[in-house]
């Protein structure tokens, strides 16, 4: 069993080396939303799969994904040799947001600068030096219990084409899902509440997104002539959506909320324990005021309560000038994003229910929906995998190794990436080790990472894979 | 005084020169909405003066109208003679449509062709085949009744700019206002029931035509970060338009029904004689089914009731795919018809009352207009000068002429052209002598006049001044 103390001061005496290794990481333009850095995408796998390999990971993969974009993924492996050790799948991804606007960067986008204890550049947080702080911890580890192979078995999944929708992920997790079997899913691309205030996140909203098209008449027709006597598409969208929520701005669709796992009183009273400036989260939301379902603080609400949003609504005439038209035609893009609990087919089903139910004989209307949706994920504050994060992230924050563990306290988002895939494809439980802090800039000019932050990672994964061992 | 048996005799000894003349002016493609043919515009102007004079009519003058389009107006006036005579202004308008797509009619638009009693061509209905039926029924006015001068001080302001929306004629009225003053405004540029049922128009809606830009953040934010915990500017004018009318259809303004003119027992009465065919109505709608107001008619619905109408609605992400924002901003156009008793100015400030009340404190919103509205118009059946068109339409639909009047029954228009400005400008009553058919086709290809439906209204005509100088 390692201390505290030996996994802090390898950490620390290797710091300089991690950076080092993490610039020339950085240094790779590795945009996958960018036609002409698909070799830097591939590049970057290079890199990082050289550095696996360098690490002592046995098998380390280059995977090509579907779509023939050539944006591939580094899978690692590195078993434990414990017959009873439970197998953690890392994720994160190693390709990045454009640097441009390059005009709005204080520095190089792809040239890092080290300066005040800030790492500047590109993928600096999102997520190049969320993956990095992997390896260190994982050496940490091994120096620290004197293991030959980590505690479990350690599987690594480094996408690259986050940034750009992985629109081939869910596909590559299914052909290879034999291999990626696991007890657990370790996520290292979300960040903590801030500085002071190290968390977790315990979940992540799911979404359904929908359209619908309207048609009251076989054609625009002239207002003078025939208005106030026939079916008007648009008042009728109108009308229709207005029904969406209730007074309490509750969603209306039947059985919305049924079996939606609730908040507990420790989960409410621990969000409420997060310093929580409502001015400012307003000002980052562009929003004059909160406003949304009663009951819920907007934490809650952002975090645990699912929605129905309109994102789009068109339809008549939206040129210069008035035309005056009875429109035939008006359609609204809206999602849902929804919560532990719900599904995005019942919900598909639900909101046709509530059409059939409100939609008036003689309009005629048609849904379709974009892809199958996202299932929420959400795991349990109670879980052992958490706990373990939990502890693991204490230990890593406490002001002396070995000393007081540091509360952790828990957050969630409220969208998510491809988390819900790694849940859904994979069938194991996700925790998320994230270090990265709101000001890190995340697809923003100047992004950057906090190196002692980064280093706190590293500490808290060299803790994670004994404590997943059961090896407290 | 004169018989009915001399004007219909006159009238009818003098057709073939009146299909013969209108035919000559017809050739003039006067389409004022295209600026290859203002000289033609210009020609069919000259055309029409030189008539007048022709006919008698000691003042002729072409007005140019503002805004310099070149699209003149033509002034004639015929003194009574006699110092009690009222003064009547007809309007009408010598500018047509233009005749594409020409591959869709079965004869060129401009070369006047008559068969079977009717004569093809763009503008034989709407306007100058009823423009000129006024020249054959002053002649046999004057012929009837030995008159050297018409029995009313007879106006006529024959415009050049109607088809492209009259955008000068309310100038031009004022301008010319002292020219205008008269009793009452005869239009004819309207049409009858059908060829079976003849009647005439008694009113227009007006129109008040307003756009709503509505900004609930002030930017577009992601729903997955933030829905559900701002306002959703698409939402909230959703939620707001719906308001526009309660579950019976009616307007929500307050004050919105203050003070109409409602329809009388006998209006009710004589416009549910009017045989109506829901279904072929229905067919011209586009519409699947009537919807409206409830407690009235389709035909109450459009001509005497006033209406909110959405024309257009637009806001957030309308292109290809989803775009999961909370949008910042959406945009409503809409439109209320009016009827009589209704004032666009005070509709204005019941729509912003209406808002005031509704729109919650943390959405900034706008509204506009397009321009000042029309104000309706409504002439009550009780009024003299609409006695004396109903006695005229009834001599001459008479089987025999001095024989039992035809009944003439009413309608209305559900909108309205430059008429509002003729009674608002002018300050006198206006009443319509049209006898246009439904079947006429005007805008369409193929517009045909009925040669013998002109000649009654010429016949209308002669009557028509008679009776409004009390020599019934």
């Amino acid at each position: 069993m390692s201390t505290d103390a030996t996994v802090r001061t390898f950490v620390e005496q290797n710091s300089a080396g991690f950076v080092e290794d993490l610039k020339d990481w950085l240094r790779i333009p590795s945009v996958s939303g960018d036609p002409d850095r698909v070799a830097d995408v591939r590049a970057s796998a290079d890199w990082l799969a050289a550095k696996l390999r360098a690490t002592g990971f046995p098998t380390v993969e280059i995977w090509e994904t579907a779509g023939g974009a050539g944006l591939p993924t580094v899978f690692a492996e590195w078993p434990s040799g414990d017959p009873d050790a439970p197998t953690v799948a890392v994720y994160g991804h190693h390709d990045v947001q454009p640097g441009t606007p390059v005009e709005l960067w204080d520095y190089a986008p792809f040239e890092p600068v080290e300066r005040d204890g800030k790492l500047y550049a590109r993928g600096a947080s999102d997520d190049k030096g969320q993956i990095f702080f992997h390896l260190l911890g994982l050496r940490a580890h091994l120096a620290a219990t004197g293991r030959t192979a980590p505690a479990v078995n350690l599987k690594l999944i480094v996408e690259g084409e986050e940034e750009s929708g992985s629109p081939n992920f869910a596909p590559l997790l299914h052909a290879h899902a034999d291999r990626l079997a696991c007890d657990v899913v370790v996520v290292s691309d979300t960040g903590m509440w801030n500085r002071e205030t190290p968390s977790t996140v315990t979940g992540m909203r799911g979404l359904l997104a929908a359209q619908i098209d309207v048609r009251g008449t076989s054609g625009d027709v002239h207002s003078g002539s025939f208005g106030g006597t026939i079916p008007n598409a648009l008042a009728e969208l109108v009308r229709l959506l207005a029904q969406l929520h209730d007074g309490d701005r509750r969603v209306t669709l039947p059985g919305f909320y049924d079996g939606i796992v609730e908040l507990t009183e420790t989960e409410r009273r621990l969000f409420a324990k997060l310093p929580f400036d409502e001015a400012a989260w307003l000002r980052t939301a562009k929003a004059p005021a909160a406003v949304g379902e009663a009951g819920f603080s907007v934490l809650e609400r952002v975090w645990a309560r699912p929605t129905a949003e309109l994102n789009g609504v068109w339809g008549g005439h939206t040129g210069h000038g008035s035309k005056t038209i009875v429109p035939a035609e008006a359609h609204a893009k809206l999602s849902f994003r929804l919560v532990a609990g719900q599904d995005p087919t019942r919900i598909r089903k639900a909101f046709e229910s509530w059409l059939a139910d409100r939609v008036p004989s003689w309009i005629e209307y048609e849904v379709s929906y974009e892809g199958e949706g996202v299932r929420p994920c959400l795991t349990p504050l109670d879980h052992p995998a958490l706990q373990s994060v939990t502890r693991a992230l204490g230990r890593a924050f406490a002001a002396e190794p070995g000393g007081e563990p540091r509360e952790i306290l828990y957050t969630r988002e409220g969208g998510s990436g491809p988390e819900a895939d790694l849940q859904d494809v994979l069938g194991a439980p996700v925790v998320f080790l994230g270090v990265s802090l709101p000001e890190d800039g995340w697809h923003a000019p100047n992004e950057k990472a906090d190196v002692a932050n980064l280093l706190k990672g590293a500490e808290a994964a060299a803790y994670l894979w004994e404590d997943l061992a059961g090896n407290k």
